[in-house]
């Protein structure tokens, strides 16, 4: 039985979340009962939705229950079986959290899923392949629910689900502009992702500032945008968008860490009959073979390639994860465990 | 040919609409060319939407033209005819404006239309039988998209558009919660136009204490919400909204003056899943006849009985207006001519 050491979130962040927040364990790894696999985890996926969950407050999903292994995405290998649906060496995405191993019941089935490693890499199953791509494909497809020749805007561009984002809006014929943080971000956006446009919103100290670059980038205007962060942003792209426009919210890190993040003028989705739209996308697994089936083809032929930003070691998980929720990651957050 | 008394848009507001913004001129009525009718106007539409259009700014419409008459719909009677199609003795209903004559072309279709008084009385088809009515159902049945059981809220519950939501939001087996302005309106509200209940604002003096009183009139939260107003009632609604709720943007009464009108806490948008969407009824001529159908069904039948605030005469239609900006009308406000 392999030592497991584990991350459980040890208390609740008053405001900005600290590493103090959580503790590293160590135990055993329990014996498997009939039914159940033994999962080494070679990555966790860190992803920004955690940091929401991390308070005790009403949100989409319950929070992380404290003194408990922080709750994540993983991929990896089954190292022991006592299921006839899953062999040793079998590789496997699923919610094991962030630990070392999780021993996972294979009934009901859905906490386990085998992927097929030969064209597309493990850890791309919890990026492009996994929940930020098809967090992408549904705002774009359902949401926004893109036409061709249509200018299309996501902000945290490079991210997980943005890089996602603007491969999936240019495959459906449209202008992708991106919103990232830095000059290498942008470059990587437009040279590598395949973006029309990024801009670089650290250059700009308000949101007339940004709203004017954003504007200058889309001079046919904002038919669809992408929202993952909120805030300034949010404030910068409304006057921009196009009559019936749609807006797809996802995610709005800034405001994370329980600061007020009002909305400056929402009387724009009225003058412009706009809709927006929250949505979360674990409640919509219906389209999750359609997405992962057309973003597992962008990767396996080229077209999507994301990059990755890679922490070693279940102890670097914390650090890791807060540089993600201050934009330092480049890519998608991956912890790498073997 | 009588004498025309007309109302003109003579200068912008700066800030609050006032008297001064308009001008009463005189004229002749011109002599009618083939294919045009004269209709004396019995009644004049005063709506929100107007404020909006004073300002020379990007808007749904195109601002209203100084020096022109002021636009706005219509209900009278033609009193010449040069065209087959319309008798003298017709009861209409247009976008007259605010005069006491019109003169229309009849061709193309669509500028005037024949309404039957016999069973819904020639004011209601600017009110509940009209463009109104339209916007509730417009929102209720395209947006909001009840279901028997839900809880659906209303601001400004007793004006045009709340009192015809509440309606056909009870026959559609829902609870209908009003917000109006005052305890006269509120018991009308729930007396006359049978809603479950209805809130007071006037007695809460922040969103949260406004938020708590909808939480006691909404038990089981809120489904659907309908709004008329903007600022601290969206604020109070937003934390009672369930998730995937929506939110038909109808009017921002609330801001038309110009000052900031932020949203507090966007983020529940995302957190509860919510759709949010802006509409204007006059993009969706698709529905008007069928929900004209049911509304008209629902007032000759007596399930839909609207109060009207009624103004006398041409020259009292500015102040009438400015009050309906500040609730100080009680119903559908209008202006009688004749």
């Amino acid at each position: 039985m392999p030592r497991n050491q584990q991350i459980i979130l040890d208390n609740r962040p008053q405001g900005e979340a600290t590493a103090s927040n959580f503790k590293l364990l160590s135990s055993d790894t329990p014996a498997l009962a009939e039914g159940q696999v033994l999962v080494r985890h070679h990555y966790l996926s860190l992803d920004p939705y955690m940091r929401g969950r991390m308070n005790d407050a009403k949100s989409y999903a319950a929070p992380q229950p404290l003194g408990q292994v922080m709750q994540g995405g993983t991929a990896g290998e089954v190292v022991e079986s006592r299921s006839p649906k899953f062999q040793v060496g079998d590789k496997v995405v699923g919610m094991g959290g962030w630990q070392e191993y999780s021993v996972v019941n294979v009934e009901p089935p859905g906490a386990l899923r085998k992927v097929d490693t030969t064209h597309v890499p493990l850890s791309h199953y919890l990026g492009a392949v996994g929940m930020p791509g098809v967090t992408a494909w549904y705002g774009l497809v359902k949401i926004i629910e893109p036409h061709p020749g249509q200018t299309l805007v996501v902000s945290a561009a490079t991210g997980a689900v943005g890089s996602a984002f603007g491969v999936l809006a240019k495959v459906r014929g449209c202008r992708a502009v991106g919103i990232a943080g830095g000059p290498d971000k942008c470059k990587y956006a437009v040279e590598e992702l395949g973006f029309d446009a990024c801009i670089d919103y650290k250059q700009h100290k308000d949101a007339a500032s940004l709203s004017k670059a954003l504007k200058e980038a889309c001079p046919d205007g904002i038919d669809g945008y992408f929202e993952n962060v909120g805030g300034m942003v949010l404030d910068a792209v409304l006057p921009c968008m196009n009559d019936f426009g749609h807006i797809a919210l996802c995610g709005m890190i800034a405001g994370y860490d329980g600061q007020p993040l009002p909305l400056a003028y929402p009387a724009l989705i009225l003058t412009n009959r706009l809709k927006v739209q929250g949505f979360i996308v674990s409640e919509h697994m219906e389209v999750w073979p359609q997405a992962l089936q057309e973003l597992g083809t962008l990767v396996a032929t080229g077209k999507l390639r994301p990059r990755e930003s890679v922490a070693q070691g279940i102890a670097a998980a914390p650090e890791a994860f807060l540089g993600l929720l201050k934009g330092k990651n480049f890519g998608k957050q991956l912890v790498k465990l073997v």
